[in-house]
């Protein structure tokens, strides 16, 4: 006999395709679920198709967005654009308010061990920006991990033959961390480009 | 302007339902559900509808099932029924491949501090059940804390005088687990219910 019957157990296998979802916590989430009204589980599934439906990405950006073109493209400063690897990264940086400019969402970076070229990224689209003219800066925002620097790297040879300045996140030990806990690369790293207070 | 776009908001709002689903999460499932396939989100909103329109409770035993009586109520040993808190309780002894019981799920336990009294759980219907006849024991399943105590007296009480064998589940320290860091109920329980060897 299974212990689970089958919609239960269906629904259970469902969540566990989340990340980071066992099975204990797809038990309680599906328990959940029956628990919810009649009303409440549909707009949960119709929320679910709704990001299928409606969400896409902007053509200027690839940002995620309703529209044909994102409100940050419609709206922003377009001379600087700030380069990033995920649709989660605009949203990090969105969340620290300082940032006025426009974003070009690579969806990737290159990574050629797992077969991640140049051109499975969003770089033409970026080097077809620039050519549009009135871009004065471009952020490097990807990781600092060994692909995110290597991209951004790249990005910088072909962009600065065009007379853009390319410029690159700063790297070094964490606000409010303890140098005791920062581990040796990323100390290395803030020896490297200490700064003239 | 709005960090998340309008779908992706209303479905992390959805996450965020589920039980310990902070915002951070609730972000992070909202994108595995942007990166599935149509028909893989397709059936995910089906498998939520799915539970609420075919999830109901045994007739008999309170437990959930797709039919009007459930699979353990149709097969197995009714002459010893089990005495449960939640549907979830029935699924982790199951698990154990031991019991060949029938069950019955009470929906809630005694807690006069927030209102619930005998009236409001299961408790009329396990009398029936016992009163039909062919019951030599019930078995009192409901957790090891103060309600599932109470509840568990107040039922043998109701239950002892039609002649019915109440038994409690045992209680002492895990097994595997160690004395030093059992707590000082469970070990105080487990010294005053010690058994001959």
């Amino acid at each position: 006999m299974e212990v689970f019957i089958e919609p239960i157990g269906r629904l259970m296998n469902e969540f566990s395709k989340l990340p980071g979802v066992g099975k204990k916590t797809a038990q309680r989430y599906a328990y959940r679920v029956i628990n919810m009204t009649e009303s409440e589980a549909h707009a949960f599934a119709e929320a679910i198709l709704g990001v299928k439906r409606k969400v896409r990405f902007c053509k200027v950006c690839g940002n995620f967005t309703e529209e044909e073109v994102c409100e940050i493209c419609k709206k922003r400063d377009k001379s600087v654009i700030c380069v990033v690897k995920e649709p989660k990264d605009v949203i990090a940086l969105e969340k620290v308010h300082e940032y006025k400019g426009v974003y070009h969402v690579l969806h990737g970076v290159i990574d050629p061990m797992n077969g991640v070229t140049p051109n499975d990224i969003r770089i033409k689209e970026l080097l077809l920006r620039v050519n549009e003219g009135g871009v004065s800066e471009v952020i490097m925002a990807t990781n600092p991990d060994v692909e995110g620097e290597a991209t951004a790297m790249y990005l910088a040879k072909l962009l600065k033959p065009l007379g853009i300045k390319v410029t690159r996140i700063s790297r070094g030990v964490p606000i409010g961390s303890e140098l005791e806990y920062a581990d040796e690369v990323t100390l290395a790293r803030a020896l490297l480009e200490r700064k003239v207070l």
